[in-house]
């Protein structure tokens, strides 16, 4: 297992033994991610961040990550500057841009074309998001958040149980996180959404052909045996009519309450984020915050240990890392990680 | 007095002591942003530089600051990309943009939402600017600009005369000094601003209060033995019509003549910048650039100093700076610094 | 020929020493740009990156040469949260951010701004490109480009020549290309393009007075015995009407059939990039991309070498660079540089 040198475009290129090697690389990343320790592995070396397509909190994870590795990070947010608005091929772009970073982390809103830059790149490419297309490295982040929230209680992924909630159409985090799971054994899947929001068929058969169980439903009834509930947001305009999202109004949202009533104690809560706050009807109340079980932070924090991993093992130095390890020497308490 | 872990988020959190002692650190790190020497007593931290209201010279100062300790800088501008626009509540906000900095520096349009964002942050958090709030690091800045110029004229702070001119209504700046003044003893007031535009009662009465003597008025005439003249910009907009800005215009400016004239030979002019330059009408004309008192340069400079300050303090570093310290190798001439 | 403390402003300020100078550094440069080793030798000092005009590439480009020198990049991309915008000068905005750095790139849309900038500036400013006016780095990028393209065909500048094509008018790169070329001898030029897009006459006189050979055209045919062949975007917006450049359309492209046809052997193409690749008939098509003769990304790079350079330069490092070299202990294999 050698990631030197290669893109990071799909969920669809790892099996579960690569899968497993990342995971081990990103406990490595712990202690530097938590400022015990840091390492400048990477002086020197340059991310290209380039967000085609804005998304603060993906574009600064992927600084950081780099930062803590020592490397220093160029970017660009947006497209109206860029050369592509003039008719430039990604190609080309690439070709360019390449050869002002030794790797580079990319989002752009159309499917397909993260993969399409990697063409023309010289450096590895980690896709950031391209479109309705693919997220791998929140896909990685979400299975390593469960593999180790579900260690704390003693358990594995193989003989779990799953509970996803809402938009299950359009979510591409669901579409990856159940394509990752489909590597594992007898994993049960309770699957809730509005009948228009359903899990798309393709999905299914993916679970199907590995041998999963799901249950499909538009409501939570009776008790959830699960060990994780995976929230997600629905968006209003998602529904072919605002009657039709009225009418479902509330029906898919979490709170202490209803956790309380249908999930078994020590389930625990994830959630891509951003939530929305801004009314009790929505999909996660900050009456859980409180719940040592909402793992949705813990979440956050895991997708700057897994971009570490990435670029520690696309540019080859996951063996060197200790070599340029330092002291902190600065204040440091982080409450949670 | 210990600031580390901190976060600054008011001036109303200081008292004269932790006033002295910042002011003692930003002296310690003047021969560092001269470049004199450098120092990477923080080299391996990252600062969150979060503007989500656009600021471009307080944000580069900050940056810069962090730069000149020797750490790195992640950062985003503006809030359209932002989670917040989604629904996303502060705290969320925070809780995962402070997982990847090891402190931040803040600003945004809405008044309390830094304190509001520092609650949910697990980084010390240091207030660049929260709408018609507060503005903490520029109140130090200008409040250090006195001492120093002052000093450099054998003076100090208690007993002095400041005259502040232009729009005292709505300049959070003028507001906050005073505030940081009101520490002081015996200072006198010459508070010269349109009637629509005075100085707000509250201000009076912290003035009031601290036993400073002040005047209000509509003009200057005969001489302003001032030994600080702090003048601020005027908005049109800020009246109730165009012709009651109009029947002001131009009486609450400052040239070479006026100055001259009405205030004592060695009077330091300040200004929080930027100044309106395209009309001679305006508050601060250019032929007073060769006027050595015009102090509004080195003020500008003195916000990293005292930005530089804060971050050694907050991260508890101000002991080890110079364990850290290095060469300066390249060339480095600054005309005024 | 000290350049240390300089700003670069125009490529007026040259003469064919301080070429030949400025290229061997270039050339210095060239195991750092390529990652065969790193030097910290800017370790702690901060370029200022101001681009109040948008341009992704160029400031990336300008961003990463100060990297791989070891130094930290603060930047601005627009202007609308500039302080220009609420009136100040160019004068006072330089006074204010050059405290920040220690050199500056600037690009802004207005012709002199750079220049009037550096008025106020107390460290060094080059000129990323101001308006219709000037581009330096680009223009010696370029020749740059020629000389090694060249070379590697065991000639020189002296005596080649080159074939321009496209739009020459408003193209500012042909026209500053054209004033460094001057500085040779005995170069023949072939300026290909739509009559209303001629080259201004002021450029030829500059060629007249170098002693140059020029032919005007508005068709290749017939065998061109170009050494290069410098191709250039022609935008619709600049002929008088649509149908005058409908009459044009396709007649300034090159693909590799007319190259086969009309060019010698081993002719060298360049274009100062985006290259519009949305048609057919556009200037530049992507059949030439395996033709080994297309220097159009060997150009870019080279713009990376040209920037390392003009820092090093300006910043007085350029007998430094070895002692503050390292190793480069990550993976880096990049296909063409």
């Amino acid at each position: 297992m050698n990631f030197t040198g290669s893109n990071i475009l799909s969920v669809n290129q790892f099996d579960r033994d690569s899968i497993d090697y990342i995971f081990s690389v990103a406990d490595k990343m712990q202690p530097y991610a938590r400022r015990k320790k840091r390492t400048k592995v990477l002086e020197g070396a340059i991310l290209g961040n380039l967000f085609f397509e804005p998304s603060t909190r993906t574009r600064v994870s992927f600084g950081t990550a780099f930062n803590l590795l020592g490397g220093e990070v160029r970017e660009t947010t947006g497209m109206e500057s860029s050369a592509i608005a003039k008719g430039e091929s990604l190609y080309d772009t690439a070709r360019v841009l390449s050869s002002y970073s030794d790797v580079i982390a990319m989002r752009h809103p159309k499917a397909g074309s993260v993969s399409e830059f990697s063409e023309g790149s010289r450096v590895p490419v980690i896709n950031g998001g391209d479109g309705a297309n693919e997220h791998p490295t929140q896909a990685l982040l979400d299975l390593y958040t469960i593999d180790k929230e579900l260690a704390y209680h003693g358990q594995g992924i193989d003989g779990m149980h799953i509970c996803m909630i809402g938009d299950l159409k359009y979510g591409r985090t669901v579409h990856s996180l159940s394509k990752l799971l489909s590597m594992y054994n007898n994993v049960r899947f309770t699957l809730i959404s509005p009948r228009e929001l359903a899990m798309p068929d393709g999905v299914l058969d993916t679970l199907d052909n590995a041998g999963h169980r799901y249950t499909v439903t538009e409501k939570v009834d009776g008790l959830v045996d699960a060990d994780i509930v995976y929230q997600t947001r629905i968006q209003q305009e998602r529904f072919a009519s605002p009657q039709d999202a009225e009418q479902y109004r509330g029906k898919f949202r979490l709170n202490q309450a209803i956790y309380t009533k249908h999930y078994k104690p020590n389930t625990v809560i994830m959630h891509p984020l951003p939530r929305d706050s801004r009314s009790e009807a929505n999909e996660l109340d900050n009456d859980l915050n409180q719940n040592p079980n909402l793992a949705i932070f813990r979440q956050a924090d895991n997708g700057v240990l897994i971009r570490m991993a990435l670029f520690a093992l696309t540019l080859g130095v996951v063996d060197q890392v200790e070599k340029y390890e330092r002291d902190v020497n600065w204040y440091s308490e982080k409450s949670q990680l």
